[in-house]
């Protein structure tokens, strides 16, 4: 008997933030319509909604009908279906390893709606087609996928005053390009030169088009994923809807245990960010021991997931037989687990690994598919003694050149990035991946700054994701409080996305992101004028404003205050600016006079009218 | 009747931290017994303990006698007495607006033990007397506090093996003179030139000497204090206990309401570290209307505050009547408390402040108690918007000038620094600082990065702290969740702290400050030699760690478990490179052949054994 229960639509948490409503806008092209979330504010702030990046899907939509055992709608399949590439074919069976040989009272339930998997058809004369956004992108075709992105990365900036739709001239971008409008066809050249990738397998049409690169918006991945010790299905799908509701771009699915396959097939059909995987965790549930791995098992469980539709894969292809005992004198040795299979294979069979043997026929696979890759830093730092070593480099330089063959084959690519790295090391890192790499995106752990804070790696990590972000990194990997000591919940992976948030936010005004500070300073009017209902609602996380401010003032009187309980009612710090508004607008000295006769600042009066309000003050 | 409940002990937290035991290295001068603390490792590291900054005072010593009520032993009182140039008098009295003019029932129980205030004696002509640390260093007088210091900030590092002892290679301080030893003449030298300052008022010799300066380790302040709206005095000296448990190396008595005398008694004679307040909110509450105070009201309450042992006031004498109004087209206007209340002050008497006006007498009383200047930034950006301009640089250039005034008086002086600054803005403030106040300590809020983040504005502004202390700030003013929204509670205080410890000790690995990896790698071997306890021990926060790590395996047997939970038992990243260890050593071809004779890695029947060991394995 089956013990394990199926995921329900009530395990996940749907319905609009707060003050929030889910607006789409449309594009030129047939089906385009692209969600924004719009925040409105007090109309005593006599401003316009703000417009925010919506990575939620349809979980906030009211107007949606959210059924987690059919999966989401398929938005993008006319798109796929229109272009005329790719067919519709039956795929490998489900066996029994692709779940680790669980037996049945552990086997969790198949997704209930089977998905027919899609592939590129060959070419006229049986050659290998690219089915990839940059196939398309070097053709000069924008794709809708292409337009909707342009759409989604301008969130409506054009309604925004003028000063914040050009480029912070302040602002240091490090030599990154980004437009004051992203056009479809911006897009189209950004993913041409393999500087931005849009991870969307044409086997995933659930997924609202996003793009990876420096010249937009900087993203971030939330991990979530099952591992042999804990966890269960309904929390994982749960976990992923949880993620995006914060703001997660992407999902990576790092599960190590068992029923791998079912528990990733509930997560994509019902995930409308794209998914990423890194396969070889998967191969290895196949097989007793890391040296037991084969191409060929390898091979089938890239199809497998290809079929099932992931969108980007890790591939730790960089890692070379020659390079290996360049980690032999680190402090934390290898520390990625990827990284650590293949390491263990290279030397148990003292050959090249064979996902760098067979590189050119991994790149024919994810092409048929639109896989992107994410190039795996299987030598990646674990601890800041450890960072931009001669491991580390050597394995970013085999990283540019697999780039350049994947590129050959009209893949996408991504690269991924460190790990543990002291604050003055990062800018290096930047700056030497974008050479040896030809720019392809930068996809980063952290870095963390520093390993003494266990619990806390969250904002040791958030630092450096900041940094890194700023100096160029495309899309940043979230670590949680619980990273080095657990498997992270619920409220672990909220801690870790909106951390991750404040980082990619922050390096986007840095980079002076056009249209980046509106929300910034929408807030700190709120603040200002004391809409405290407005500053917790335009922030990141409403629902943990309120409720630390209603741990100090819980009166409902008290949010139309004007006085927070920092100050208290007596002075206040913002009240006073209004009146030096007054001040500079009337003429000082004439002010002067005329405050003086009106008594001065009535805090003392106002206190005692507002506690009155408030149904009596404390003391 | 006084329903106000006196401390006792029971209201703070005592006890060692994990692993941990006191140790204390006496100088050469009498008295001088400097306390660490020494987190020791497993036997099997092979190992010595890991010495760490101790800032937690006699509380976590299970050999001191713990009395809130009687106060802390007065360590300094021997080297101010020896030094002959100072008096016990008799204070001024206390009187009921010192405590808000609070009535009988409210008012807090005065603390038990009468403090007699002591003060420089003048010069035999009548002359005023500078007894403060920079004009003993002046004169080339090493005293006791700065040998001291030496010992504290060089924490045992000749311990270490030789390649911590150094300046760290590949660092970047920035243009800061690290020595690679702290003498107590270094010190003295630092004092002298203004770059260092040491908050130590003779009224409180309870306190263990710090530095503050940015050729030392950077500092961390943590804010406490009552407001009118709520907390209590228990509560109080608990946050004021809780925070430097932590690693708080100053604190602020924030407090704004009644009885503020009253509970900074309670705080100060339990302080082991420097307290600072902002006098003009004591003032404050001792009129109706900001422009109702007179320098003789605020002078009252210096005396009142130096009396009592304050180590650094907070002064906002840099504001300037002409510059008031560059604020006005600000987004977030004038949002520093003590800086709205003198700018109110000004607009309605229409001339300079009374801090300004007044300057050099406040030189002259805080020169006799050797209370420090933290020279406030009233207009402190509240926004990312408002960062960087007119009014924070007019305001920090006026701070130069009262730099030198207070200078040539013998005065110590740090200098307040924002706030809400993006990232790309940020070295510009610290490079300026530098250049307008002589590099007298800058001492900044954050910076906050973003504004979008209430809630978790310790994060976004520990971001800020990192980069800021790394460019040169010497002491970073925490922030905690709960910043814009509601007082901190003992949770949000050791978010905080812990968060600021980070930000901290990130700057001081990127400065390539001595000694400061070693923490970090002592660390990063336990991580990778699965020694949980000792990762946990050597953290900033082992309760946490540990917590963290039971929750997804609580048993007792996975401390020892060589695996963890991210990875789960089949296959673990840190045991491979173990491998790589002996490959690299025996070289790799010959240990391919016996890797292969000897089955491999055995991590699945490790699994079994381990499982087993632990009592049964969970699926």
């Amino acid at each position: 008997m089956n013990v394990i229960r199926k995921p329900t639509t009530g395990d996940v948490t749907t319905g609009p933030l707060p003050a929030s409503k889910k607006i789409f806008v449309e594009g030129e092209r047939p089906g385009v319509a692209v969600p924004m979330r719009e925040i409105a504010v007090h109309e005593s702030a006599m401003e316009a909604p703000t417009i925010v990046y919506d990575t939620t899907g349809p979980y906030t939509d009211p107007a949606a009908h959210i059924d987690i055992e059919a999966g989401l709608p398929r938005i993008r399949e006319q798109w796929i279906e229109a272009r005329g590439d790719t067919e519709i074919y039956k795929g490998r069976d489900i066996k029994p390893e692709d779940n680790g040989n669980v037996d049945d009272a552990h086997l969790v339930p198949e997704f209930p709606v089977a998905n027919a998997p899609r592939r590129a058809v060959e070419g006229p004369n049986g050659e290998k087609r690219a089915v990839t956004q940059i196939a398309y992108a070097r053709q000069g075709i924008i794709t809708p996928e292409m337009e909707f992105i342009a759409i989604r990365e301008n969130c409506l900036r054009e309604r925004l005053p003028e000063e914040y739709r050009k480029l912070a001239e302040d602002a240091e971008s490090f030599g990154a390009e980004i437009p004051e409008v992203v056009t479809p066809e911006f897009v189209r050249d950004e993913v041409a030169r393999g500087r931005a990738i849009i991870p969307a397998n044409i086997t995933h049409p659930e997924t609202e088009p996003m793009i990876i690169g420096r010249n937009f918006l900087v993203k971030i991945n939330a991990n979530i994923g099952n591992s042999a010790v804990t966890s269960s299905v309904a929390e994982e799908v749960d976990k992923m809807v949880w993620a995006i509701r914060w703001g997660g771009d992407t999902v990576m699915d790092l599960s190590t245990g068992r029923n791998i396959h079912n528990i990733r097939e509930w997560i994509i059909r019902n995930s409308p960010v794209p998914i990423g995987t890194v396969p070889i965790y998967q191969a290895l549930e196949k097989v007793d021991r890391a040296e037991d791995l084969t191409w060929e098992i390898y091979r089938d469980t890239l199809i497998e997931q290809c079929e099932q539709g992931v969108d980007y894969f890790t591939i730790h292809a960089g890692i070379r037989l020659k390079h290996i005992h360049l980690t032999a004198e680190r402090v934390t040795g290898i520390v990625s687990r990827g990284g650590s299979i293949i390491a263990q294979w290279c030397l148990a069979h003292h050959k090249e690994s064979f996902l760098y043997d067979n590189f050119e026929e991994i790149c024919d696979i994810m092409a048929a598919y639109d896989v992107s890759f994410s190039l795996g830093d299987g030598f990646r730092p674990g601890s800041g003694a450890d960072a931009n070593d001669a491991a580390q480099f050597a394995e970013l330089e085999t990283l540019g050149e697999l780039t350049q063959v994947a590129w050959e084959k009209d893949c996408q690519v991504m690269i991924e990035g460190p790990g543990h790295v002291p604050m003055h090391k990062i800018k290096y890192n930047m700056d030497k991946q974008l050479k040896e790499c030809g720019e392809a995106p930068f996809y980063t752990l952290g870095p963390l700054v520093t390993d003494i804070a266990p619990g806390y790696d969250h904002i040791t990590s958030g630092i450096g994701a900041a940094m890194i972000g700023w100096f160029g990194t495309a899309m940043l990997c979230y670590v949680t409080p619980k990273e080095h000591l657990g498997l992270p919940d619920r409220n672990d992976v909220k801690e870790g996305v909106i951390t991750y948030k404040i980082a990619a936010h922050a390096a986007d005004l840095a980079k002076g992101h056009p249209g980046a500070a509106a929300r910034d300073d929408a807030l700190s009017r709120a603040r200002f004028e004391f809409r405290w209902e407005d500053q917790f609602n335009l922030g990141l996380d409403p629902d943990r404003a309120r409720d630390f401010h209603d741990q100090t003032l819980p009166k409902e009187a008290h949010k139309t205050a004007h006085f927070c309980s920092m100050c208290g009612p007596k002075f206040c710090a913002m009240e006073i600016t209004n009146l030096v508004r007054d001040y500079a607008k009337d003429g000082m000295e004439e002010m002067s006079e005329k405050f003086k006769e009106e008594g001065g600042a009535l805090y003392k009066d106002k206190y005692r009218d507002q506690q009155a309000a408030a149904g009596g003050g404390d003391d």
